[in-house]
């Protein structure tokens, strides 16, 4: 097993996704972290880097420098892991594609929809993958949850219901903690906080496991917390292409919710139900049925979640395995191309991309101009270049 | 203790919700049965009346049978509980509450909302109890919660969550099932169908606990089985009169939900979360805090729950006994009445009545209204008789 | 519909037993409670016993004075329940019995086997019935889990691991509180107190299931609050007839458990859990399949579970109606000798008698004896009359 | 950070706990696999080996081979972690003990006591590090309940509930299956299977968070599955040194339970709960107070907690994150040793150590006397050197 050369951007320390990266990373060994652009404190991020076990010469002050030195290189950096503050993500992201770096971008993949757009477009001109770290879909009983919809276990897809409710910014004598300021701070955290930090991976995930992207939606953003320019509740019911109407709930003052990121979905011939919280569990009820518990690890699992297990049936797995499952797939396709070779099936599939990036993106516009307008429906805007996917031009 | 003499409505043989008002009724043993109309069918009605060991001479063929020989007594029923299909609920309500006599009417009230005005005038010109059967507000930690927001546990409430879901009609080829079928058919389902059928009782809960009535509305009406007239899946956000935000669920296509009847309320202060088939255990998180469980039975609870538990702490109370708490409210004060003095303080407070009937009424006209106007919000019509209570004429 | 006449001894005011078998006998309808002695108190018995509506000439002073009294009635109550401190419950019964009266026994039925052995005596010549309260066996799913044994869902039964655990004797400085005392005094509690009053609950609910009786066993009882005569702690390993083992625990001094009556059944072709805190629910794992989870009122259980529900699946149903199950029961069994019919097929079956109420007697005696011979295991004696059921002389 | 070079012995290729073992050295970076002698067939071995990303001139052929020529190398491996069948540990292990190795055995450490001294002669002689992985204590919430008992929360422990059940062995028609008939095969398996296998995973996490060892037990050990030699469902009653009584119940006939290994403590002042299925929760119960719900990542966990943690509150770890922990606190260890430094506080304190694995080994010995003897009590042999520590010689 040949080891892949990687790069991060931001991540550095006190970060909050920053380990979750370098864990994900390193689980199965097929990744050396190679190279960082760590912190905005250009010497804040090479000591990091150098702590973390980077070579001095490739523990870079900021992300230019390491864009132009490691363009320079034979041993170029096979992945960029892009985990800054969001309103850097598309710049950063657009130029290290077009520099032909592999880019895997944190979510929400871009600040506004024209970003968006251009992030596309630099992934539709490229050659390089583009991925969106919807890190959640990982998980092998999520992957579990796509295979069952593909299959056709719950026939069409009628309703999902989608949550990601959390109380960690509840407390309103903590609202000017700058900690969590700054993520209803429109200058920094753009047109939405809640849905755009939170909600979005539980519509990624909904889209996921349905295998359908939003048509149009109704909105209802609530600031509860006095004197938040940007909302810190919402509801949001969605239309998806093949009919399926979601009804998504994210909240940063549900007081008692920890991670609530709960994924519901109802089809013609049965209804299934997982929590990220408890995320070894599948509940699955065939219609006219009893309800089920379908263990990740079971051995009668589809083979997406079956690939996704690390260990045996009862061992909890989590987030952190769910994560590795993503670079893990990404260092297939990456290896894949190295040696002139097909990945293994399946593997692009479950990469989400810039498509992916994009309706979240999207979504959130439209979700903002529909509670603006009173909770009128609004069409959720397509990119450019539907044909694009994590693999760039196509 | 004297027995009160009770007299029912509807509830035949075969049906779902009069074992339940009969247990309800029996188990403090504070009402006799002494009257019936139980039947469409007169014979079956009266026959299975003497079953139930009503006497020859009170097992009437019909409702105004009930009504003319029951008013001519000298020792009338104390109450008269209205458990028919909900077509007949407003003109029988309204004719027994003319005669005098205290009703205990079934949810929805009524069909549309000027059935819910001529029920509120007839309460606002009666000296006699109206009453709805909210039965799951009888549950005590249903009644903790609500005096947990009273005494300000929680500070200003902001965001209400509540679920009603189940998947009994999920099934298509059931849909043609008579037994399903007029739940969709407008002509006896009236303009909603699991809106007014399930989600109601949700919406009234969430009044309950916070104190608070819905003041406009923004609403999303799905019909996921083809073929059906009326939805069997809706989304609805309500403003409510203090600026607390009501996000409810319904659905009646949840496959793998059982009697998924659910709340959750978030306030400045700590969030609480229930669900009605684990009804012996309220979970609540005080900002900050950790969450805890709160046991029915436990010695700290607030009155209004000490008072409506039965048993002692850990064994399990159900539906039943959450029923014969309105039972045993309405007992006591009917009994209160008679006796010349006040009812129990409290007691009164905690009896759904008519505002809560015509508050339900009045959010599925809007709801209907919204949804066909594409999500917009609507404002929910209030009666024009606010002070009437469950006590009538005030 | 005929009411039967119903006796209660003890349950007085402020008894925790008292008004479960009060809403217990009410639920149905079954039963007036028609006559009482109710306190140790005569004048407390009679007082509470006509607030409770009973006539005054049937409010007795004393169990004495009720036999004497009731027997000279033509109407003389048709069940008595003897709900007294356990020191009483050998004579009480022994002496209803031979009169002639239907005796409903708490548990344990006696304080000694010497007792117990008297009790079975006055059954066997005797033709009326004589219960003993099980009552937690009334609840649906409990019946559901011995129909799937005796079908043989399960197979063989291999283990079984029953508990009944609680806190409430944990707290050091409460050991003096009267309330809590008594229960380890040798004097008033016999030779065992937690394994006596709580355990033999989950010993009953194993064997019910299993459809076995222990023969031998080795215990080890611990008391863990100083001071304490008697055990608080205990397991008990028992070798039921057919094979099976029974793992018990009980214990009052488990801070968080609340009433944590559960089992759990292990057989050659699947295994079960039950809590009875969580009364509604059964989850069941066929042998190489998901576990799933069966609903009080499924349609497909079994008659004995499903004829033991009154409401609709999903509705929380609890103890009070599973204690109603048995005073059904027992309802029909009388009944049916009036009538001088058989009574409906299974009932007899189902309702715990003197040899259910001698197993029981005789385990804590073996288990006292096994724990104070270091562990070593000890058969559980056999009544004389192996074929007296809760029927009487057969 | 300097990364230590890691050798591994057994965890070949279809090995169930090999991956687990390379995910949790992975982990944090701190080790980097260098040397393997994986397999029992040497050319499986050092194929999987090299395709692991080991060096040619690593990948031995067997264990003596790399003993002899990891022991004549300047850059030897730093730890070798010993996960081969269970007869090799004692030898493997006290080899590279006395060649002045760090080992990590895996569990059971040896086949019988007489082993277990063998090992704990050798640590004694040793200047080397012999932790046994009890890997489950590595879980951030396990570390909390320790430190709690410690910290006097609980006052002094009464009672111990310890579980480790599952289904995976009841199937009789797999009873001869190769993967599961060894693991009942004195020869292969020792005097015990499924307490040596699964129940002494229980029994250590129940003395590491009590802080005490076993002195004496009486046992029950089964065989359910008809034709094995050894048990496969065991109860042991344990005496702990400070008094508290551990009520063990192991199972590998439980269908339905995955992986149940759960954790009840019981003390003067609190109970808390904990399941390995759902390791991100603890449940805990002051005396008298409601049952509290702690998270992992709470910001008020005690420092050996807290440490333990990777990720943010919420966000589910599981088992190879637990497995990590031991992992990185060998590498702080062993990297202390090297920098002339005292470890980090408490570090050493949280690894298991050889006494953990005699006490296990002591403990299958007594209980299958004990259980030969009719359930007697049983006292649990101590060993030699009770200053023994993970550390080696004191």
């Amino acid at each position: 097993m040949q080891r892949l050369a990687w790069g991060l951007i931001g991540g550095g320390q006190g970060s909050q996704i920053g380990p979750l990266h370098r864990i994900a990373a390193a689980v199965d060994g097929r990744f050396v972290l190679a190279a960082g652009a760590l912190d905005a404190d250009p010497e804040r991020g090479r000591d990091f880097a150098i702590s973390l076990g980077i070579d001095e010469d490739r523990a870079y002050g900021n992300w230019r420098e390491m864009l132009e030195r490691e363009s320079a290189r034979q041993d170029r950096v096979d992945l960029v892991t892009v985990a800054t503050p969001n309103a850097l993500h598309c710049e950063i992201t657009t130029a290290f594609l077009d520099a032909g770096f592999h880019v895997l971008c944190e979510k929400p993949m871009t600040m506004d929809l024209a970003e968006a757009d251009a992030v596309v477009d630099a992934a539709a001109r490229s050659e390089a993958l583009c991925a969106v770290n919807y890190g959640y879909t990982g998980y092998p009983l999520v992957r579990q949850m796509r295979a069952m919809v593909r299959k056709g276990d719950l026939g069409a897809v009628r309703v999902i219901v989608a949550e990601f409710a959390h109380g960690f910014h509840a407390d309103a004598a903590e609202a000017d903690n700058p900690r969590i300021r700054w993520r209803y701070d429109p200058a920094l955290a753009g047109q939405s906080a809640v849905f755009s930090d939170a909600g979005i991976h539980a519509l990624h995930m909904a889209c996921f496991v349905a295998g359908q992207n939003p048509v149009r939606l109704s909105a209802d953003l609530v600031t509860a917390v006095a004197g938040r320019e940007l909302e810190d509740d919402a509801a949001i019911t969605l239309r998806l292409e093949d009919g399926a109407t979601c009804r998504l709930w994210t909240s940063a003052v549900a007081v008692g919710r920890v991670h609530g990121l709960t994924l519901q979905v109802f089809g013609e011939k049965g209804g299934m139900r997982w929590e990220q919280e408890r995320p070894n569990q599948l509940h699955w009820t065939p219609l006219n049925g009893r309800t089920q518990v379908i263990e990740r690890g079971d051995p009668d699992l589809y083979p997406e979640a079956e690939q996704a297990s690390r260990i045996t049936i009862g061992h909890a797995e989590g987030l952190p395995a769910a994560f590795a499952n993503l670079y893990r797939d990404l260092a297939e396709v990456i290896q894949a191309r190295r040696d002139g070779r097909e990945p293994s099936p399946g593997t692009l599939d479950l990469i989400p991309g810039v498509i992916d990036g994009h309706v979240s993106v999207a979504a959130v516009e439209a979700a903002v101009e529909s509670a603006r307008g009173g909770g009128r429906w609004v069409d959720v805007a397509r990119p450019h270049h539907n044909a694009v996917g994590v693999q760039g031009r196509t």
